[in-house]
C-alpha cells in the first residue's frame, strides 16, 4: 500500500507522534478534513492488537491497564492507550484521573495516551473512538488498549469494535451492580478479579465460573453446541480456556494490580486469545461478525447526522404540531422520513 | 377527541386494564398492529403526570417506589409503572426483582404495572418505554411512574421524557460511582437521598448541595444566568426550590424508604415540580423541550429501522470489502447512505 498524499496522515503512517496528537485531535472535534485523513489512514491499518479494559467502576481498571503497559514495554512493543473519562454531555469535563495515573509512562516515545470525552447523544462517544482506534493502529501501534468505564450503549459499542476484551471485577461491588455487569460479561474474552486479597474474592470467581459455565457469555452462546458448551464450562471451572478451537471460553485470572499480582498470567491469557482470534477459523469469523458490527454502527451515525441536516426546520415544526396534538407522533415521523428520502 | 374506531385502542381509553395489558403486551414486542393502535391512542394523552425514578444500583429505588405508589394510593390517584430492567441482550431475561417487590399493589385495579426488558441495540428500550408511557397516559393513569437503573444512554433518553426526574441516592456508594452519576445529575428535579439513617448521609447530601451550587444540573444550566444561578445555589443550599420561577433549582430530600421515613416531604416536592412545570412560562418551555427531544429520538429510531430494512444486502457486501480493505468504511457508508435516499 502507498504512503498517503494528505502530510499529516502520511507522518502518522511513518511514526510521527506529534502528528499523531494532532490527527487525534482533529478526529475527535471532527474538523479540519479528518475525514479525508481517516480514509487515507485506514488502508494501512490492521497491524494493531487491539485490546478493550473494562468492568465494573472502581475494580481497578486504570491501575490494571498501567500494569499492561509496562509488561508490553517490557516486550518492546509500540502501546497506544485511548482512555474514554464519562463526562457531564454539558460541561464536557474530565471525571476521572487515568490521565493522571498514567503518568508515569510520559516521555516514552513509544507510549501514547490519549483521552476522549463522552459526547452527549447520538452516540457519538462510540463514533470517535472508533475512528481513534484506527488512527492509533495506522501509526504502527502493536497493542492499542482502550480503557472505558463498561457503562451505557456506547461504550459496549467501542468494547464490541475491538479484538480482545478483559472484563475487569473486583470483590464484594454489591448484588445490585451484577445487573450493570449484564452487557459487559457478554462481551467477556478475559476477566481480571482485582483485588484478589480481599474479602469476596472467591466468591467473585466463583460466581464468575458459574455463569461462564451456564453460558452467559457472548463466546458460549454464539459458537457452541449444548455438548460443547457443557465442555467448556468444565474448562472454564479450571480457569483455562478450552481445547476445542471452535469456541473460546473466557479464562478467569486473580489480580493484584497495585502489587503488580498475576500481571503476567493474565498477559498470557490475553496473548493465547489474540493467537486464538488470529490462528483458527473460529477466530477469523469473529473478526468478521466484529467488523460488521462495528461498521453497522458507524453507518447508523453518519445516516442520523445526515438526517439532521436535512430535516432539521421541519422537525421544529412537527413538534409543535404535535404538542397541539394537531398530529401524532408516528404519523409525523413517517411524514419527515419519506421527506428525507426525497431529498 | 372522539373514541378511537380500533376496539382495543377504545377499550385502553376506556380504563380496561385486560386491554391496557394485550396493548402493552403489542407494543413491547411491535407486533399486532401495534403502531395503528399507537396512533389512534395519542389524541387521548396528556392527561398523565409522568415521574420517573432512577439512581445509582442499589440505592433503594424500588422500596422508594412502592412507598411513592402507597402515598398517591392515598390520595386516591390511579397509578401506573414502568419497571426497566437492565438484562442481556442474548438471554431476555430479567435480572432484577422489582416487581416482586411491588407484589403488594396487585389486586389493586387502580395500579397497573408493567415490567420491560432492555433491547439488544439500536435503542429500542428507550422506544418501547416512550411509547408504553403514552399507553398508560391514554388509559387515564393519573400518574405514570418509570423506574429506570439510571445507566446509559437508553436510559436517559427515557428519563428525558418524563415530567419530573427523582433521581434516589444512597450514602457511601465510592467515589467511582460518581463518574455514571453524571448523566443521571443533570436529569434531576429532585434529589432523594435514601438510606438517610446510615453514615454518610450527611455527605451525600452535602456533595449534592455543592453539585447543585455549582450548577452541575441542567436545570440551572440552562436557565439560569450567571446571578440567578447564584441566588439558586443559595436556596438549594437551604433544600428549598428557588422562588425564582424562571428556573427549577432541584431539592434535596432525606429518606428510609424501609421504615416509610421521608416519603411524605418527597410527595411534596415532586408536587411543587409538577405545579411548576404546568403553572410557570418556564415550565411549559421545559415540557416543549422535552417533546422535542423525545420526538428526535424516535425519529432517528424509526429512520434507523427504515434504512437496516432497505440496505441489508448491500451492507454486507460492503463489509467483505473493507474487510479485505478494498474500501475503507468512510466511503462505505457515504455510498450506503445515497443508495438508501435513493431507494
Amino acid at each position: 500500500v502507498s504512503l498517503p498524499d494528505e502530510p499529516l496522515a502520511r507522518r502518522v503512517v511513518e511514526g510521527d507522534v506529534r502528528a499523531l496528537a494532532r490527527v487525534c485531535r482533529l478526529v475527535d472535534d471532527r474538523i479540519g478534513g479528518y475525514r479525508t485523513i481517516l480514509k487515507q489512514l485506514f488502508p494501512h491499518t490492521g497491524h494493531a492488537w487491539t485490546l478493550g479494559v473494562t468492568g465494573t467502576p472502581g475494580a481497578g481498571k486504570s491501575t490494571l491497564t498501567d500494569r499492561l503497559i509496562a509488561a508490553l514495554r517490557a516486550q518492546n512493543q509500540r502501546v497506544a492507550v485511548l482512555a474514554i473519562d464519562p463526562t457531564s454531555p454539558f460541561t464536557g469535563g474530565a471525571i476521572l484521573g487515568d490521565r493522571i495515573r498514567m503518568q508515569r509512562h510520559h516521555g516514552d516515545p513509544e507510549v501514547f495516551i490519549r483521552s476522549v470525552a463522552t459526547r452527549g447523544a447520538l452516540g457519538g462517544l462510540s463514533r470517535s473512538a472508533v475512528d481513534l482506534l484506527r488512527v492509533l493502529d495506522a501509526w504502527r501501534a502493536d497493542v492499542v488498549i482502550c480503557e472505558t468505564v463498561g457503562v451505557g450503549q456506547d461504550e459496549l459499542e467501542v468494547t464490541r469494535s475491538v479484538h480482545t476484551t478483559l472484563v475487569v471485577m473486583a470483590p464484594g461491588m454489591g448484588d445490585d451492580v451484577q445487573a450493570i455487569k449484564a452487557g459487559i460479561l457478554e462481551c467477556a474474552d478475559v476477566f481480571a478479579v482485582n483485588k484478589a486479597d480481599r474479602e469476596g474474592a472467591h466468591a467473585t470467581v466463583r460466581d464468575l465460573e458459574l455463569m461462564i459455565a451456564l453460558g452467559h457469555t457472548t463466546r458460549s452462546v454464539r459458537t457452541a453446541t449444548p455438548g460443547v458448551g457443557h465442555v467448556g464450562a468444565h474448562a472454564a471451572l479450571a480457569t483455562h480456556p478450552s481445547d476445542d478451537d471452535a469456541h473460546w471460553t473466557p479464562p478467569i485470572v486473580k489480580c493484584v494490580a497495585t502489587r503488580d499480582e498475576g500481571t503476567a498470567e493474565l498477559m498470557t491469557k490475553l496473548e493465547d486469545h489474540k493467537r486464538w482470534l488470529f490462528e483458527t477459523e473460529a477466530g477469523s469469523e469473529r473478526r468478521f461478525q466484529r467488523l460488521r458490527d462495528s461498521m453497522r454502527a458507524q453507518l447508523r451515525q453518519e445516516l442520523l447526522e445526515d438526517a439532521e441536516r436535512h430535516m432539521g426546520a421541519a422537525i421544529d415544526e412537527a413538534v409543535r404540531a404535535v404538542a397541539e396534538r394537531r398530529l401524532d407522533p408516528y404519523t409525523a415521523a413517517e411524514d419527515l422520513i419519506a421527506r428525507f428520502q426525497q431529498s
